[in-house]
């Protein structure tokens, strides 16, 4: 059979590293798709690097790989704007497209979608999410005969690594944050990663495939980790939990929630238990029950390994036809969704203060689960006479609790602004 | 386009979930195949209990199922002779067959791929190896870049939850084990799963998938859980670690190795965090990293959601062509391999005996990593004056290992039989 003809947008690290395995595991690859994978052109807007790119051409000019040499286009030059052009281009040429990609997958997917069914053309994005983790594969083969009844990962490493430093070593968020960046985990503007853009992306894709509906990057809450104490990570540990930044995507019959935010989890749950970059990502539905999928989420080779699974299915003619946007669901709005709750409520050191504040929360009908009070503050400053009095509620809708805080944080007493962390038992 | 037609042979609970699962998700099914999956016939050589077939007509036997207006036969009546015959017939009857019997696979599997093939049927098997975790997904498709270079899974839930309750509540085996029977989690006659066969016949496939080679479940080194014991249990956790029943298969320049055997791994890995009756798999890819996939390793549900996945794919016409037996490997013999060890030796409570152990150990140039040595027993029966040595040693081939001991149980001082249990770092 003839090979299937790839061209090759980039050549940054990621690129480097497809060209490596594809070079190293050639004989596996070629034998399992049952034709040779052949990389025809590499074309990249900056010089090209000392790298070895065996037999293919090198062009500065990336129209060039359009040309009716190619039959994939596989893009890896990031960004948007170029990127998307790229993709389109390519799809308009009869090209079939692999992209790494996120931010183009989470806010134009619908339209390549649509255009790569309109070509006759296949699109593959199993490098957008988790890395190497084959996720994508998993909800669209795996989990082909249920109905996800919701997702929750880990899905942004650079966050992970932060949140596990504080955790294991008692750092700082700015201290993790520097650390991060000192290995190459984060980039010199870690916005993107801390705000929790990038995992609302892959989590809009997640949400996407898990429930077959549209891509909708606008309709995901997105709240980042900035926020986080040592002191609420301690709290957290002393109840039981571990605090995780979590991507999680629900389908109920009030339709799809999706949220990125930091989360309470049991400690003893497998996703409290995945540190430093790595991602995972537990998918709950009808007939699996929960699997879990864990994997490193960034990387050269690891986004390689997830490229060529999208090339291989290609060159079997196997790719998935992408269902999305097949079932009609609602966005639920983030007012709407119900939670647990921890708050930490920095409050006078006098006698009253926790009847006052557990009254307000059940005047709004908010339970409480558990509560932590000292006799005499440990995490705080000691030349101030207030203490923190620590609260898991039970799950409530968010404007309930939102107006109950407003309540609370109104009472004299009440000395410093509220934290409240999101609770997820994950069950 | 035409449904895809199945015939499903036996009406036990796995069939019976299946039915249930393609019924109630029937809709995002057809979607998602292009196709609908349409059973025509249930045939059990037990009467029909009382369950829906829907349209579906019910025989008692089995050779209706080779009717020409079947397209694929879902083999779930399990035992190995009859389950292999129908196997056999469908794909000279040229019906591709989906099965969840691992044992027939593990020990035909190289015929039944090679039949497959000859007859142009598809052959799926995803139900095989730890029930709804789609592992051979994984494997087949989202490392299909890779070259894996060691596989570890915990593959046998029965045994599973005995550890899991040994480590948690300091139950004997004998009474975690009644307690899986009362659960319905261990047969009656247990042996096929805490004697370590069930998950040797999983290892065997889990290891063609994941190395390219032939089924050879007689390569398999099989030991079970039946002689640990909590003491060992407590020794491995203060020394950091958890005692799991693993299934592990290796690739290197001598040949493959695939065992079945408790092991020591460290306690903040994931795989030790996997309990009860869950299951998972390891993968270590040389692009990817590790990557690891958990969920229910058993159950009709998750069993059949694995059962959907094979079907789809064969809906779809793009089911895995299995490419076992394509690489030439050398299978590892026991005594070659090589792994770390945990050792428990019940010694006079006497000086020196330690530093006589230790001797031996260095003139078979084992190295010690550490060691617990008490000053009084805790574990041992008090009328006793012996106390065990605890002892972790670096790596070394196993019959290097059983030449040592062989030493140092002749010592006058050793008062009963040594234990070892391999240890594996997993990194």
């Amino acid at each position: 059979m003839d090979p299937l003809r790839i061209g090759i947008a980039g050549l940054g690290t990621v690129a480097q590293g497809l060209l490596e395995i594809l070079h190293a595991n050639s004989s596996e690859i070629t034998r399992r798709a049952g034709r040779s994978l052949s990389v025809v052109r590499v074309a990249s807007r900056s010089p090209k690097p000392s790298v070895d790119l065996g037999t293919a051409d090198f062009s500065t000019d990336l129209s060039t790989l359009h040309d009716a040499d190619i039959d994939v286009v596989v893009e890896l030059i990031g960004g948007e704007d170029t990127a998307l052009q790229l993709v389109r281009d390519a799809m308009a040429h009869k090209q079939s497209v692999v992209t790494a990609n996120k931010a183009i997958i989470a806010r134009h997917g619908n339209e390549l979608v649509a255009d790569a069914g309109r070509e006759g053309v296949m699109l593959g994005f199993e490098a957008a999410v988790a890395g190497g983790v084959p996720i994508v594969n998993a909800l669209t083969r795996g989990m082909v005969g249920n109905r996800v009844q919701w997702i929750a990962g880990i899905i942004n490493g650079t966050s992970n690594y932060i949140l596990t430093a504080m955790a294991d070593h008692g750092s700082t968020f700015a201290a993790a944050l520097q650390e991060a960046q000192g290995l190459g985990y984060a980039e010199a503007d870690p916005a993107f990663d801390v705000e929790g853009v990038d995992a609302a992306h892959k989590l809009t894709i997640l949400a996407a495939l898990a429930f077959d509906t549209d891509f909708r990057f606008d309709a995901v809450y997105t709240e980042g980790i900035t926020h986080i104490t040592t002191e609420d990570i301690e709290y957290a540990r002393e109840l039981g939990y571990a605090i995780k930044h979590l991507g999680i995507a629900r389908s109920s019959q009030d339709g799809i929630e999706a949220r990125v935010h930091p989360c309470l989890i049991p400690r003893n749950c497998m996703l409290a238990n995945v540190d430093d970059v790595m991602n995972a990502v537990l998918v709950h539905a009808d007939a699996a029950g929960p699997t879990l999928y864990y994997g490193a989420g960034a990387g050269a080779r690891p986004t390689a390994s997830a490229v060529i699974a999208d090339l291989v299915a290609m060159a079997r003619g196997d790719a998935v036809d992408f269902k999305v946007g097949g079932a009609d669901h609602g966005a639920l709005n983030m007012e709407q969704v119900e939670t647990a709750y921890y708050l930490r409520v920095p409050s006078l050191d006098e006698p009253g203060v926790f009847a006052r504040v557990a009254t307000i929360l059940s005047e709004h009908a908010i339970s409480i689960e558990g509560a932590i009070q000292r006799e005499r503050a440990v995490h705080v400053d000691t030349s101030a006479s207030w203490v923190p009095i620590i609260i898991l509620t039970h799950r409530v809708r968010e404007h309930v609790m939102t107006s109950a805080l407003k309540a609370v944080q109104a009472l004299p007493e009440i000395v410093g602004e509220i934290m409240r962390i999101r609770v997820e038992q994950l069950d």
